[in-house]
């Protein structure tokens, strides 16, 4: 949904990565609601951090709201704004900006969203992406629902307004089962905190309990129960909607029940390392890839690096694996940030050099291993090419922890058209010329699957992932894409 | 000469770290100098985070400065900020805040110092720090100087102001050779730039060239070379004094020689990983210092793990010495910044949290060793030893990348006072208990003289680094805190 | 709708004073419309000085919006705010804040409102109040209607999007023919400029024409006009709606013609002196009502002060009429603003001071006359006295140039509830004796209404203005505040 | 000193005014200090409206200061920083800008200016201008201070730094015998309070006394000491030096006995009406000159007006004594301000427009006396002129409460350079000419001179005011501006 962050991205090229659109976070049951669900987003920071937005309630003011652009850290730790989100009772959401959003509106796209019905208000974060938006808002327009943001996600509420069922967490029911897509969702009344996800369950979404208060919360990754010290209960379930009030959790499932197809991108690159998803550590997941990947494309070296940060774990299991010497041969700045104005006299490769240095006296002369997590455009893995060769190495290959990325995802995550995308034109070895390095090689999809801990690799009649933008199988048609002309991959 | 920086620090646990004090550069010879300035700053934002200054001369508008807290990515990037610079001739400096400024008149402390002499400006910017200050001071007091901040710096300039010499580099020689302590200073006068470092050659300093504009720089580190694409030349002598103007470089000598005492913490913590430092690639000495805690403190363990970041290439070397793998056990958030409002319920270690997540799943059940590169006042090292065990650790083993912190450094470098170092009221194994873990090893003396390339370890007669803090042998008596009343080590 | 504006008032006691809500402004033909408005907007302040939103449209941006706190002299005047504004048709408004608003989403009560509907957006400035808002808003909400503000007026909008009229002046025609209560509205389509106003046209509305470029412009005054030097073309009528394109201008009279009433405040107060309201100067008609008040209450005295600034021309009509001296008695500050802190020890009368002086030279010794626009809680009517008494006069006589304020006004101004309102308490000799003066006089509704132009007074059978502030009869009835349980005045 | 301030201006035309440069105030012997500061200053504002600075000083926190840009009420207003100002003992100056001054330092110029000595800190405020500034400060120079401002005030504190007394009132004694021009200052130590006036008395300064806590105040006029209900003293004598501490205030009289020559600018245009000069009140003096005026150069017309704000109590006097009426002809807007952006599509005199706007429906048809404070250079008397004409006045006669400007002043006010003033290079008929009206006729110096009390008008051997605006005739050699090629008048 978003092209380039303003802010500062988590990770070096993330202008070249695939970006997860939106984290989600709410808590019930505690004093000063708005101070956990700020850390929670704070934890959350890397799924989004062009702006974020909390909404709580409070008996005495009502429901209460703030929406800011930038980073949660320099945002939802001021007293000013904090004072004005009273309450038990809240919910977050950190989002990338819309892409092509035009004017100043842009704040208006900021979730939570929020809607008066007549039983009372309701406030909605949302990650993923509905697929048949456009059909949805251009029908809700016809019948008179005002629009205030360009954001798909606003549907849900008007599409709960016009509900007739008479309590929230119905209206809801009634909602989602309109809307095709991805979605987790994490919503509240003034009484209920609320956690849906899709019957594909394609983001994540797990509970907590904070044991000393009683209280309960969502997030989308265990990396914000982590961080408030809250206990993991449980992943939400593909297709499960909670409802969580004084008595406790109540749980329903109110759609058709179908097999699961939980994004494999989320162990590749999206989530924390810390998190646990579907039962297992992000970082041994990662780790696990990396072995994968030696045992698959094995190469003589003398040094793996990693391309930091994302392709750390993966780069340690490979050189585990492989028993070459790991090392640090592109070190990070860690103050990476604004765009600096580029002094007149030309410098190749300002862009880079802002946000990485090479470790000449490690890589000089050395046959140099670089794991990557993945590769989109390409245009990144040129220049890391292009710095370590000048620092010397004496050969350059590029092990990549995902299959290549060949088509577009349209389940909340942000990428470029497929004509951009490097493997949707090129095989291997023409991306391998294309980039200029000795070698290049991806893991395959069995091996991901492997690493997932598919020992038999990926079932092609019912895959337990989502993985259309490595196979181009969706596993909901994207509507909108259709009728604006994408393609989708011929059946074989 | 600071203790709780408003920015986010660079390592996690800054509070409890030794704090390089400053960075300088400077650049002559090219076209808009100040974004030249910016970027070199910009590389040496972990030598000083909380504030920034750059002066540039151009011959239409004079001498130009502008002075900023914050960060220079968020500060020195603005276009307004950066037209108000112009000039092919710059300096610059980033540094903490003083500790125990009062009110608000910090920003006067901001560096670079500037003054107006009979024969032109000159501005200046110093990193290190001058030990008989406060006598300087009360004696240019009693003269009639009139100080504007409360920095020790500004005697540097006002020394300069009364020399009876003509020209500002012989006015600049004079007002040295009063001055003792530490410096690495970089200074400006319409048409030179100037570099000069103590007799010592405590800090660090290099001397780049712009290779096709025919500019040249000086910057604390050779990473500030990088940035911009410059070429690194050579470093500045200790007691040297580079005068740099159209016609080129000319060296003096203008300080009485003696033996270099480099600062060895520079090898240790400050300077970055790519940096080169006495012709030694920094990564290569701290990986260097991981191969030799391993052959001193040996351990059966199941897992090497950093303490991020600055742990990471010593726990490299260390597991490549001893065969125990290697993994991220500690996961560092991005995101780490501005101090977030506690929630009310009391959450344990929430200040670790905000900044670090233990990998449970990697750790659970293991024998885990943990590099660090210094123990400070060992508050932090509490914490994370709570946190792996919290996680299901088996055993917990510290070992540190540097010998026991037992003494303050006076020359540059904010060390709290001496009753607070951890290491100068306990032996070793009573830090180990009072942390709590299974056992601590600090590398010895003369295994960090060996792995910066002493073969034979520490000559005690003539050491060649400064290592005071480990050895309470400081090469230069600190006059003002003898003053004070602080007591030296006894002579042996 | 609002109490206590954040920003410096435009009267010194502007906290005891009848406010106005609003004022509108729209233009259409000329490039860079945003740049009109914001002027236009600059010139109606003194209508709402809370905050302020101007929206265009530019057939490559769509609409666009901007809305801010503050005056428009500090918020759109900045080029980065009116680069985000582009397009040749636009309208903007002026607010006061809105009462009682809790927490912290005002920002979004800030006018213009727009919705987007199946035939094209549209944005509504509205300047009145609508009395049947309550009723309105809980069926919409009902019907599925989600409302963004707290604000009355955004009934319209809703009521457009669910009217099934194919255009959009047709939908504003039907929404408004449901709207009771008082409204003069400016809205914009892409292509149409909209005027209208109430059939009773209780609030101003103004049409301008730009000579040179054959644009026009709505304004609430006639001083909108004259700062960006458009020629007055005439009032909208009461009950008229105008729609104005590239074709011209197009009149309509969708509702039931009735007399009109428009509002007698607007020439005492809320109008600038140099805006014609009714063909009549209002500088000149306060000039008469300053006569009147001579006529009717005479005193022997030797100075006529006005209560600056809005007593001003009464008190020149009153002294040329009386053939007292006229003087200025209490000097205003030039610069009011923000609240100070006051100091720890009690100054008395602190908020005064900072805003008004005495001209102690001036009134020591004198029988002093001092002319006010009006009495509604009458607390700074005392603290006046008291510092004309302190600084030495003799004797202070108030004459007041409206008659007392004693009902609410529910058509678009902020008045307090009847209870705190001076004169529905208390005899005009009780109030001389609580304010503690020696004589007190209003003009009589009588002599208001010969100097607005009826020479026979008020015709009680068909009065031709709203005077319900002073008379109690509503020309609409308030039926969301009868609902509240407000009692109207019996029918005599 | 300074041309054009970024702060909207007191005067609808300051820019075509001449300015005084700074309002001076300090208070000793109350809690919180700071805030009686503020609101001195904030009385004072109309005397500098670039920008402000406080200095107090507490036991705890030594010297704490603030320097800001804007305007009192939006900067020393807020609780931060005002926290940060804690004492009982402060002095504040509020400023234009320096014409001229390049780069971004300008904060640097911001007084109070501060000095540590020997025996302590001293802060200054300097009101006025010194004319051997240049020849101080290179001397000053040459002998090692450093200055950090551009502003002439400094020299004071750097003589003071040099002199060789034993404590700060003497060594500022001693500083100030070395300087020429006009001054008025408050100052500050720790414990005492200092005021001085230079021999001469060209600018204002009052002592006040704050009844019940014991505390006194110094400040430009008497307004600032009503704002915080301060009891009026007396003046500073010219020439003196008072000294205030816990004991009470002592009196010096430390330079040679001339005899006064205070400004008779002060009565005409800077100070405000409600201050009492040299025992007249400002207000009084003003309505004065209006009667000479009326006396002096009758007209028939049918409407007195004043250009507002200044010329208003001089029109009041004007039509009381020639019995033609008083009217608001032109109406100020009250929110003037920052500079807005002017639409593309011309239009004419928009600065004034923003402004001012002619109340048409009173000057149409009529012969109008516009009565102003001032001519400098007249551009804006065109405009008003224009105003006037545009909306069908019959004639326009312009009567001036001074007498032609035709000299620049050295001693504290901001005034174009000499070939930029209208009345050095033209008669009054060729002025009214240019400027295209009716009449013109400027009071004549005899007729100031009466107005401010001088029954027989101006003796010219001994004048009793400094009148070197008008006559040309400068009390104290301004040396700087001679060295510079400034010619002055002939002897005659």
């Amino acid at each position: 949904m978003c092209a380039f962050p303003a802010q500062p991205p988590a990770h070096p090229f993330d202008d070249d990565k695939l970006k997860e659109e939106c984290g989600v976070f709410g808590v019930i049951g505690v004093a000063d609601a708005a101070n956990f669900v700020a850390l929670g987003m704070h934890a959350l920071q890397h799924r989004g951090q062009e702006a974020g937005g909390i909404v709580t309630h409070d008996p005495e003011t009502g429901f209460n709201s703030a929406r800011r652009f930038g980073y949660v850290r320099d945002t939802f730790t001021k007293a000013d704004v904090m004072a004005t989100l009273p309450g038990s009772i809240g919910i977050g959401h950190v989002r990338y900006s819309t892409a092509g959003s035009k004017g100043n509106t842009a704040i208006r796209d900021v979730q939570p969203f929020f809607g008066e019905f007549a039983m009372g208000g309701c406030a909605v974060a949302h990650n993923g992406n509905i697929t048949n938006a456009a059909a949805l808002r251009r029908e809700l327009i016809e019948r008179g629902s005002i629009f205030q943001s360009s954001s798909d996600s606003e549907c849900i509420i008007h599409l709960m307004a016009r509900s007739i069922q008479r309590n929230i967490p119905e209206r809801m029911k009634d909602a989602l089962r309109r809307v095709e897509g991805a979605f987790s969702i994490v919503a509240m009344t003034r009484t209920k905190l609320i956690g849906v996800r899709d019957a594909l369950g394609v983001r994540p979404l797990v509970l907590g309990r904070l044991g000393e208060s009683g209280g309960w919360c969502l997030s989308s990754e265990t990396c914000g129960l982590d961080i408030i010290g809250a206990e993991f209960i449980r992943e939400i379930e593909p297709g499960e909607m909670v409802v969580i009030d004084a008595k406790g959790v109540e749980s329903f499932h109110p759609f058709d029940r179908r097999p699961s197809r939980f994004c494999i991108f989320e162990h590749v690159y999206f989530s924390r390392p810390d998190s646990i998803l579907g039962g297992r550590s992000v970082y041994e997941t990662r780790r696990a890839i990396g072995v994968e990947l030696a045992r698959e494309a094995p190469v003589e070296a003398d040094l793996v690096c990693p391309v930091p940060d994302s392709g750390t774990p993966a780069a340690i299991g490979y050189a585990a694996e492989s028993g070459i010497p790991y090392g640090m041969g592109i070190i990070r700045n860690q103050y990476m940030g604004r765009t600096f104005i580029e002094p007149t006299e030309q410098i190749r490769n300002m862009g880079v050099r802002l946000k990485l240095n090479v470790n000449r006296a490690l890589v000089r002369g050395k046959r140099v291993i670089l794991v990557d997590d993945s590769v989109v455009r390409g245009t990144t893995s040129r220049k890391i090419k292009d710095m370590i060769l000048d620092a010397g190495a004496a050969e350059v290959h590029f092990r990549i922890a995902s299959p290549p990325t060949a088509w577009p995802c349209f389940y909340g995550v942000d990428t470029p058209e497929r004509s951009k995308l490097l493997a949707a034109t090129m095989s291997e070895e023409e991306m391998r010329v294309w980039i200029g390095i000795d070698s290049l090689k991806f893991i395959s999809l069995d091996g991901l699957y492997r690493a997932v801990g598919e020992a038999g690799g990926r079932d092609p009649r019912n895959p337990r992932y989502c993985d259309a933008c490595f196979s181009g199988e969706y596993p909901v048609a994207p509507s909108d894409m259709i009728e604006k002309g994408f393609e989708m991959k011929a059946a074989e």
